[in-house]
């Protein structure tokens, strides 16, 4: 199997997590896609995923697979044993609802105020992101807010809990996890938030974090290689 | 168990398919939520779902399933028997892509054109949509655009398959299907693409989509509703 991602971005190690947790590093490999000059939006890119958007996984047999729900819901599943998307109905549907809370709540209006309210990825994106217009940079602040708000939520969640969906760490985990390391970059603080913080701290400690592929980029990293 | 939705509108529908191609419609009581009048917004309903949307699922011992994806993994997964979320780790993969394809597509950029560029859901919910600057209409009218763009897709990749994600009906067409039903509120055509005109009219037909509980609203209906 081959993953398209980019090493070092939050997308990328939300499967590269995966695929450490399910033992699958040496069934995998990884080829790069440049978010920096925009290969993501190339005629060859969205023809495996019209969205334009990494990571995607493409089987043996030719098939694509893009998204990271769908993406887990396959290497999870693959061994008979799935430990990241629930086995019981109740833990599937904790996890999936879960999933587009973080998803709903904090990633997609963190990205919205990476690309809108910083530099982002820089200008060869510009033609695909929202054309220019007097609002533009202030609904990218709003959705800033609107991703504090949602940290806040989840320290709440946390406060009683030691993960999100069920007892064990699981698909949404992965996904607040790495939308605190995107939070990051994107100029949102959240370390104020004490359950989040101790939260994230444990999650970072876990050996399938730790011992991931790849190596995270630093908030400079993203204005360095912008630039 | 018990259903929180208003009878009539898309996401509605989405579950009351679910419902019915489970057989379920006996093992569950609708509570109707009035959208018009902002209730999914109160206090109390924002402590079942915090994004503040319907439908949320309640199960007998209390447990609250937001989110239409998690809501069907459950409904489909409690006989041992899914049929709408897939067996295979590939059938799970490719249904659970497709998914998030028409939400990003076509659901979510008309949910935007809907409240932005018409007058959506009526004037109780205007705190809780995005404040009022000079670019929110043209957005909403851009998001229209986009979804226009996501229903050529789908009308190209219905060219050729039955079903969006396998060979049978699954989850990912409920979505599209209720997609086009809102469409029509939207202001969205869609009926000059073949291949979608032709496969609406053949999920109209299915026994549970035709038969599941409640009674579309027709366009009019919600400007009648919130005036």
């Amino acid at each position: 199997m081959k993953i398209f991602d980019m090493e070092g971005t939050p997308n990328a190690a939300r499967i590269r997590i995966v695929v450490a947790a399910k033992g699958l590093d040496d069934a995998i490999a990884f080829e790069r896609v440049d978010l920096i000059s925009a290969e993501q939006k190339r005629r060859e890119f969205l023809a495996m995923n019209p969205i334009g958007k990494i990571p995607v996984l493409q089987l043996d047999d030719g098939t694509i697979i893009s998204e990271s729900t769908a993406i887990t819901e396959y290497l999870d599943n693959l061994d008979g044993s799935p430990a990241l998307t629930g086995r019981s109905p109740r833990e599937k549907a904790l996890i999936h609802m879960m999933q587009r809370r973080v998803e709903q709540l904090v990633l997609e209006p963190l990205d919205d105020h990476f690309h809108y309210a910083t530099s982002g990825l820089g200008k060869a994106l510009g033609p695909w992101r929202m054309p220019e217009w007097d609002g533009r940079h202030e609904w990218g602040r709003r959705r800033g807010d609107m991703a504090a708000r949602g940290f806040a939520y989840f320290d709440e969640v946390l406060a009683d809990r030691p993960y999100l969906a069920t007892e064990a760490f699981a698909m949404p985990d992965i996904t607040l996890y790495i939308s605190l390391i995107f939070s990051d970059y994107a100029g949102i603080p959240t370390s104020h938030l004490p359950s989040l913080a101790a939260w994230r701290a444990k999650v970072a400690d876990l050996p399938i974090v730790r011992n991931r592929s790849g190596q995270d980029l630093a908030p400079g990293d993203f204005e360095r290689l912008t630039q």
